[in-house]
């Protein structure tokens, strides 16, 4: 199962000092069109958290029919954006502009459980994981017709825009995100 | 250092089985020392392996004046497909459409290290780091003027197009890529 | 004004065999921010025509703080998409994969009359100009807070998917697009 | 034979003042045998003028196997910027940031002949066909395998960058550009 989920397999991969595909084989032989559930994944989903709906195109996909896996990360980060937009009210654009704040990304992991298709709107599931002293945690898992089609976890830092300098984020923005946080029991 | 320290962030990740930007808060300076810079990371790149190069344009930059993050996995992509080109003769198309084999991606992970311009070209150095029976694990170093930009770690399976079934590759496929794996001491 | 204009511009470098920036030659000096009317474009478009909402991002823009003009072409399609959705109940891969129908592009212009930022959502005002045997001309309008951005006309021609050969459109389809077609008095 | 008569609806657009699709309806046969193919088109694209190679890949292309028309203009754009590259040793990067210089365009149209494939190379012949007092126009012709795939037409205007206003460009931009100019018999 290390494929399938996201988290055990970054551990494998760090742990071992080896990649997935090594640890895979241990694994026994399994159909990708069985690789589907992700409970693990959905679990800690926050209920009725942002959801940001695409509309995926012909465009959007090559020639096997699905969405390009290059795609993928843009539909995320366009999610991302979506959500500062709905609760701040302003998006990077403005960040940058208006605020002199950047959020650039240091690090960024995916996993895909289902082929995205134009068949039905993609809808990207996206919270604010965690929030550190400079830097934000967001994760999003896309699904379409109830389905997880992949999940994403992105970490971006904090920083003064001209100086491109790590820096706190404004009260404004953390207190804006802290209630959004998942609660940790 | 937070653009310097995606690899420190990631290992935290999942040695807490939290998020990063949590997991920074509490991490020891020793870390730092371990994880910034990126000599553990060009440490593994094979001497002489392929490289592909990039002509980063203005399109590809936001107004940040860098390439916008949305843009390094596509960039990656290209740079596994030439690689694929450039070894076995075929990329994805004519993997798909004359050999009825796809190469769907299951997992992809990105650690910034340094914004891209279009000052320089982009350099993906990129190599299988591992084959399994039905998978395979390819890495894609960027640089830029010799400084390590990004990196990327991808795990494909191997399929039979038409049905989208999990199979091992074709013996030729195993054979050219096999000698370009890392030698395990 | 030739600049200003599509038709006048196409018309000169047509009828005179030359680029318009030589008939541009003739102008006397303007600015681009005064470039921004359209009266006769707007005189033309269908009240209540169809409207797409683009949510304008970031990653949309370089580094001049504005639309990539790259992405302008993107945002079109992706209007006339929706537009064939918004009637027919199908896009372009629905046509493709479940009615062997394609529409490939022959013709494509657009004129620029102001710079597309992610500050308001992107209108593409978006209608079937004239259908003919086996092609369709549709043209889209793309406007700001109100003020037209820019428009274009594209030219696709109705073919079978599998054969690439051109061929009428299904009865359907014709009986779908001409009531939406502009009255010609 | 739409897919060779991109040139030909162009011209009845124009000279009928209605939309190609309903003009096509009427053209004579004549007109198709003068417009149709690419003689005309590769009659007037200057010998040995730049060429711009791209690697056409997988994620270029839709579900139909060839690329998306919504990636043709950003090849074009990317052989325009190549241009500059090749010639001032710059290009719009380093214009707008080093040179408070801007060329934004205010007009593009495309005549699409032939589908793109990831078979063969793409090929952007590009050159300036004009110089305005403040504007340029470029065409750019793609080929595959010696086929015209595409041509194209855009014309940017000269600005000062940071005040978007239309102005002359810089006299080295001038005595570079002249010199590429078709002549005029």
């Amino acid at each position: 199962m290390a494929l399938l989920d996201g988290k055990r397999l970054a551990l494998a991969t760090v742990s071992s000092g080896r990649c997935p595909a090594v640890a895979e084989l241990r694994l026994p032989g399994i159909f990708l069109d069985r690789w589907c559930g992700a409970r693990g994944a959905m679990g800690d989903r926050p209920a009725g958290c942002f959801a940001h709906e695409i509309r995926v195109t012909w465009g959007d996909c090559d020639p096997a029919k699905i969405v390009y896996t290059g795609r993928i990360p843009w539909f995320s980060l366009d999610a991302i954006n979506a959500w500062w937009e709905e609760h701040v009210g302003e998006g990077w654009y403005q960040f940058e502009i208006d605020r002199n704040m950047g959020t650039p990304f240091v690090h960024m992991s995916f996993d895909f459980r289902k082929p995205i298709t134009p068949r039905h709107r993609l809808i990207c599931h996206t919270w604010p994981e965690s929030l550190g002293e400079t830097s934000i945690c967001f994760r999003v898992e896309g699904t379409q017709d109830g389905a997880l089609c992949f999940e994403g976890r992105f970490v971006c830092v904090f920083t003064k825009a001209d100086s491109f300098r790590k820096t706190p984020p404004p009260k404004d923005i953390r207190d804006i995100v802290t209630p959004h946080l998942p609660q940790r029991v």
